[in-house]
């Protein structure tokens, strides 16, 4: 049976964007929410936009982690730790969870060009102390905005996958590599997802400075393959 | 006369490469150095290097920085706070100092791919309480590696330029862009000189990890002009 895909808190723009993505990419995917009915909402709505072979459902967040292969963590930061305390008896063993999670200051209420320190360094980081045993970890896709992600335009970005876990980041790098016009960069190990993270209130900025709304990031330099 | 561009701690790998690009633009270059000698040397081998044009001289740090328009501030992070203490009184109204330090857990014996974490936000940040009224500060350069600054090849990278003063960030923008290949970036205010130094410390874990010397940064979606 093909893998799927779940993507948790699937519903705001920045997931329904991935979902886009990798329903067009062919994966089998599972919007997750709070609310069921929101989920299928959502789930419709990018099945009539993408047509015919888009194989994309909707459910509350813990069925989605409960039936997934991979799941993509999408939710506001003020969210993250409360969901993944909700979902840590209901992952499966060997599960890669790929955490996109900023911790931007507008979470707060501040502006979305700054960010909130994190003790433990940045959300990925926050994130793996919340998963149980078995399940593993990449932060990946911090650096793809919302309006980025929508429709079906080839994008001109890197995706840096950070992780600890040398099959979480196979995986979340051959998913970015998925996506058109995006190449997997390697970020290293997980602590360096807090200059990802930052990265993303630096692109924010960019967006507000030279009024458009598509910043992405190309890294120079390294070998071709 | 032509402005003076003065480049503390110019006798580093970092601080010469500048001096070679910026002497290749046509500027007139001081190489500054805790040592009249040491700067006379790499002032020496750059202008033979160069050839015939080159206006490089080298002179000891305050020396440099009394009689210079712009200075670039290339000493270790480990080294900065003593080298702007030291020229508090020596600067003269109008001066631009474009800091380029990087806070690396490398200057404190530890990793090259980890930062320090500074009380200010950023080395930039400590470099503005240590300058005095009338002198105006950018942050720019720290993503450029030694080893792109070397030689002649044209760059492939956006240089990164932070400020909270309208005149320094135009010059720093203007100056980075002479380097052929670079383009000069608008990165906001000051602050966001934490983010840009943290990326340094990916981009030298790039290096490492894909066996290269040469990663840069290029930022897509930008507009054309």
């Amino acid at each position: 049976m093909a893998r799927k895909i779940a993507i948790l808190g699937g519903t705001g723009p920045e997931g329904s964007g991935l979902a886009n993505r990798l329903a067009r990419a062919g994966e089998h995917i599972v919007i997750g929410s709070r609310d069921a009915a929101r989920a299928e909402e959502t789930a419709r709505q990018l099945r009539a936009h993408i047509g015919g072979s888009a194989q994309i459902e909707g459910l509350v967040n813990s069925a989605a982690a409960a039936q997934c292969d991979i799941a993509v963590l999408t939710v506001p930061f003020s969210g993250q730790a409360a969901l993944l305390k909700q979902l840590k008896g209901v992952w499966n063993p060997g599960t890669v969870v790929i955490d996109t999670t900023v911790p931007l200051a507008a979470t707060v209420g501040g502006s979305p060009t700054r960010m909130l320190g994190v003790w433990q360094g940045s959300a990925a980081e926050a994130a793996a102390e919340l998963l149980p045993a078995g399940v593993s970890l990449a932060a990946a896709f911090q650096n793809l905005g919302a309006e980025l992600l929508a429709g079906d335009a080839p994008l001109d970005c890197d995706v840096l996958v950070c992780s600890d876990d040398e099959k979480a980041k196979q995986v979340a790098m051959e998913l970015a590599a998925r996506i058109p016009g995006v190449r997997a960069v390697n970020g290293g190990k997980l602590e360096n997802a807090r200059i990802v993270e930052s990265m993303t209130a630096l692109l924010i900025g960019l967006n507000i400075r030279y009024r458009v709304h598509s910043a992405g990031l190309r890294f120079t330099g390294l070998p071709a393959k």
